[in-house]
């Protein structure tokens, strides 16, 4: 695509303020920057460390919260699902269903989220091939939606660590459907809470925006709170809502080179 | 534990013949050799590459056959679940519930599994350090259930690739819950679908078996099948059922050496 | 550095006709595109996979060459040395003295090369940490030396292949040295020889030449040959001669881009 | 091999005190058990993280204290080499000329050692693919060289970790060669100097060398020292030579099961 969109908002749906406030701020961006966003939050986080940390407010009540900022910023709204029984409540608001990375092979979830005739955003699990992506894809097809997303968000690299393969955006292209670059989770460090600050590498954000956008992407993936230390989830990696268009800036200008060039890039193989 | 155990079975519940002629060959096989063997088949496959590939008979039917396993040849039965609505069903026939690796840090698909009273597998996903294995085993702990197996299936490593890492049963040891090896994933190159003979490297069979053991296991998981050119699932990576147990006598005369000094192993970090 | 400049030239020191025809098209590059090219062909390979293979003219006539294309051309010259001895005869000619990745913690070479006062050109190992590359560079420094250039070619990622980390860009930089992408290393395929068509992924020069730029470099190390499928080394991964202009392209205007940006991105950190 | 031989002794040659100290209990270790020694300590270390770290005492001195301990206690002697004109020298001495891992495809270093007739230790590169240790091996050969030892040290893995494959294990066999594995540099952690505590896992070494033994193995490699935490190189991964013999007990138990039944493991391919 011609313009980079944002998929952004806090990790995990909080309390209405924070909800609200990155809201406001995200569509003071969009408007400025004239950038498309969606704005992303999860009603429930199901593969957190311990049973104590926070799950989000569950299907019902965070369905709730995404509806009203949908209709009062006029946002689209995501948010992934974990069973495929959340699907047809979860259809009723969202515009798009994401399936989490590790779940990306999961048959059953894959083809009911397909049929509910969303866009589906299938995050590229952290131990598949990049060419491997085009399976579950395949399955979205097969059901009967090609509405597809694919979203890149590292891979694994030894221990507790994730490594960004430019590499990945180019088999991802290859599919045909838009593509995606979740910067935040490419930063997290597994092992490590993330209310730790060591449980990210924030430090990396720019140059691994950058390489992702510089390899070709349609899509930017970046969770944002308006006080990251204080998140609920992903305390370590998400941005600042306010330092999104400083951090934005480099990364459309990258993407305008990069869209002016990506034919060749894919010719060229 | 002093005598090694086994999981052992088909990949995904076959026809009639296959389940039967497989128990009757494992049952000798444990009878022979005097070790005690857990009747391993799944009732249904969720992460197929393919909505085309076959799934297993689904959950009531799976459990019938497994039931009728259970009833003939006196094992103890395996299946692994994908959700949790299958745990109060599955929990009427099974001993022992899997959860599977990809999916080893779903807290509500374990926490329910862990309610169930059942003695829980979980597998090592391929994208954990080993250590953070003591997460999801907390979590059944703190669901009331200290009752674990956890299985040892390989780490993601490069492209389409898992590598058996010694140090993992180090890790998983330490937890102080039994030790499983599961052979037969180890040896599965995905991205290769498990009916091309390259979908598995059987060639690694021995000296992966040979190297887990050595490592401090208590149980080996080793998918068996009549006739495994033709199995419905993990062709490739299977081993044939009448070859069992000669495989098996390398890895109990190295178990009985490891067993003799495995304080010492834990106690010299 | 505000221009991107080029290390490129034949991967290994062939032919009178190949080494000129490739310095005339690098020279007109460089001054249609006004490019520094630093020219670059090596006058012996010493870690080929058989004894059989081409490893260059040696040291005294590949001097030789390579003086006569600094005098006709005017480029400053590169080749890698592989022994102490090699340094005072190489650095007569040679205006960048290069050190390969599997050398690049070997201490006499590095303080030899060094002692020469020449500019020592790093190339980063595949199995060293990228913020480990400061060692190396300190030995320079620490023997007097701190004409010194940091190169990226990939790291070990899994069996026979190499992956390029965007982190390894950002640690690069934070020694304040230049630092340099070697796109054509970054696609070898090691295990598979040069001059099979599948040594080499030539599909990926795109995508990881505009990743590796926006990561944040000061020059570009590509090698080069008028006719690559002939070249007596690197036939699956070298770039046609030919090509090179409109390769660029895009680079040159990512860097213009990240240049921009890039004092941010080592703040931010 | 029927009996597990031995490579062991001071990383590096340090005092004679050191030196004859730790020959007094290998050799002791080597009459009660029964099993054979070779004496490794290196006159000189060529890749140290620092300039300012000891290197060794050098070719000449080495070489008489290695003599000396060759005549005292009737060991054979190993050392590893860097460069090609150390070769005449050190096979004046040496009874095995060792090629360091990162060496190991150097062909004019191998071509140089391999003409000495005399045994060549090849350390299995932490970059190489297993299956590609052929090739150094092939031109020890045709260099009319065939006593040659491949010995595996861990491959890379991650950032400054490196694991331990079983396969290697299993290509290496492949070759006919006789395998070692060394169990010393396996541990080691890169970027953490060896004076630290950290530079090194401990905690790791019985249970690696458990599984390479049992992954089939002729040889075992385990630098050994006095005290090793005053140690001059890899403090914190030396063995102390007064905990070998219960060190190696698991071991010869094993490696005699694995004897037993190595020549299925391989014909099983």
């Amino acid at each position: 695509a011609d313009e980079l969109f944002l998929i952004s908002g806090p990790c995990v749906i909080e309390d209405e303020k924070t909800m609200m406030d990155t809201a406001e701020k995200l569509k003071e961006v969009s408007e400025r920057m004239n950038i498309k966003i969606i704005y992303k939050s999860s009603f429930m986080k199901d593969n957190r460390s311990s049973v104590d940390f926070y799950m989000g407010p569950g299907l019902t009540k965070g369905l709730e919260m995404l509806a009203r900022i949908k209709r009062e910023f006029g946002f689209p709204v995501l948010s992934d699902i974990h069973y495929p029984e959340q699907v047809s409540e979860a259809a009723e608001v969202l515009d798009v269903i994401q399936i989490p990375a590790y779940l990306c092979m999961q048959t059953t979830l894959i083809v009911a989220a397909a049929k509910s005739g969303k866009v589906i955003n299938i995050k590229h699990g952290q131990f598949l091939a990049p060419e491997n992506m085009a399976k579950p894809a395949q399955k979205c097809v097969d059901s009967g939606n090609d509405q597809i997303i694919l979203t890149e968000r590292g891979y694994t690299f030894g221990y507790n660590d994730l490594i960004v393969d430019p590499r990945s955006f180019y088999h991802l292209n290859r599919t045909g459907f838009p593509v995606v670059f979740d910067i935040t989770h490419s930063i997290r460090k597994y092992g490590i809470p993330s209310a730790d600050k060591k449980g990210g590498a924030r430090e990396f954000l720019p140059v691994l925006s950058r390489a992702g956008v510089a390899s070709g992407v349609d899509g930017i993936f970046i969770e944002t709170h308006p006080e990251p230390a204080r998140a609920l989830c992903d305390a370590a990696s998400q941005l600042c809502v306010y330092d999104l268009e400083e951090f934005l800036k480099p990364l459309i200008e990258i993407h305008q080179v990069e869209v002016k060039y990506r034919e060749r890039a894919m010719v060229e193989a």
